[in-house]
């Protein structure tokens, strides 16, 4: 498995998470996979909720499979729009909504996804991108 | 396990909501969960509907999850919200319609949920409500 | 739907379990189910054991799907025997050791299941048993 | 949610279970989860093996499911056991072999669990008990 991101690098992004998330302050549940869609580190902030143990985890693999942050799937699932449908697709494992951010190595290879979730979804967004932010792969 | 809530309060709650029941004239599935999203009590009342011996505890469920009334979801999972699509998430444990109720104790942390289901959505939380209201932990 | 069992006797069930479960020093899961597999009555005692929330429910399901009690089925699970594997079938809906409960009435009819899970297998069948004296439907 | 561990205490154990995994030289899955069975704290080592993901969390749910350490559940579930056939209950989410450690405070309450996966099972254990042996709740 020649993952493209290391723990190290995966704990940093976990790290910028939690600091944004204590600035927005709202605890979240934060997680991050690889380019293969496999969780490499999670944290589940003192006081949050439980709904985002499971959706931040999906939110980071969402990112993933479909090579895009979640907000951007937001247009394409309404009612009428290209993709409407496709969260009841895959066993549940995806989310449509925002709080999922991709991460790309410099030379633009997806390394994998972070995910956020516990706070609204502009909340979450800007949680999940504060991690991205950190990571230069 | 430190749960937030007994089994006496928690059948406490079912009686209350089994009342309540009686009064509308339709017969319920009660379900009480704790802090964690597991099952403490539960009952399904004489010439109740089969659906919802499943409903009624995810409603409890999602109340937990997402630290709200179910009631309070609908706005947010409606085309074009911030939650559009969540249901299909976690494996099909959500509900996103009224009769989920969350249960917090006097300091204000979460003890569990109530949820209630047989009825209209109306009824069901209605139902579920009286439930917390004879709740105070 | 036909229930062979009323909220009332499934709570009397419940309650009896309780008392034995007391005596036995070992808090406990009970569940009842109708002759459907349909849950009726459940009860999670204050300082018991999670894994019991799911496997009291399942444990009085497999009494009422083999219409006998889960530790006569334990010879016919084993290696070599006659229904060896079953357990992973059916979803894993199915438990396979003692603690579930075959609940007749008086005219041979079958009126449910009833299961208790938390202690060794020989206190959950106790308890379940008494339970099911409990009860003449 | 009034959980009995906090995450910093989580990423404690998780960290003692990475250095003893360096020392054992084998890679491992680390995970903690809180009394409810929920995920707290999650670390995939680089160049571990993927079949540890899931697993070291289900270790970790096991052990607070049973209030035990998966270790002591292989007795239980050999052929003519008391719980054989229970790893097929439960939806899958049981591991009954070794990994899965309890996690208990100074005062006997049950905290959560801590499991690891990708070595032998003995090497898990190993790990998972070094991770436990850093948690004073």
């Amino acid at each position: 498995m020649a993952r493209q991101i290391t723990l190290d690098q995966a704990e940093a992004i976990v790290s910028a998470c939690k600091q944004e998330a204590l600035a927005v302050g709202q605890p979240m549940n934060i997680a991050v996979v690889d380019d293969g869609g496999n969780l490499v580190a999670f944290a589940a902030m003192d006081d949050t909720k439980l709904i985002g143990v499971d959706i931040a985890q999906k939110k980071a693999l969402t990112a993933v499979y479909f090579q895009m942050d979640t907000k951007d799937l937001v247009p394409l699932v309404q009612p009428g729009a290209a993709l409407y449908g496709i969260e009841a697709t895959t066993g549940g494992r995806l989310v449509v909504f925002p709080g999922g951010v991709l991460l790309r190595k410099a030379d633009g290879t997806v390394a994998g996804g972070v995910g956020a979730s516990a706070g609204t979804v502009d909340e979450d967004d800007q949680v999940a991108r504060a991690g991205a932010a950190a990571f230069s792969g």
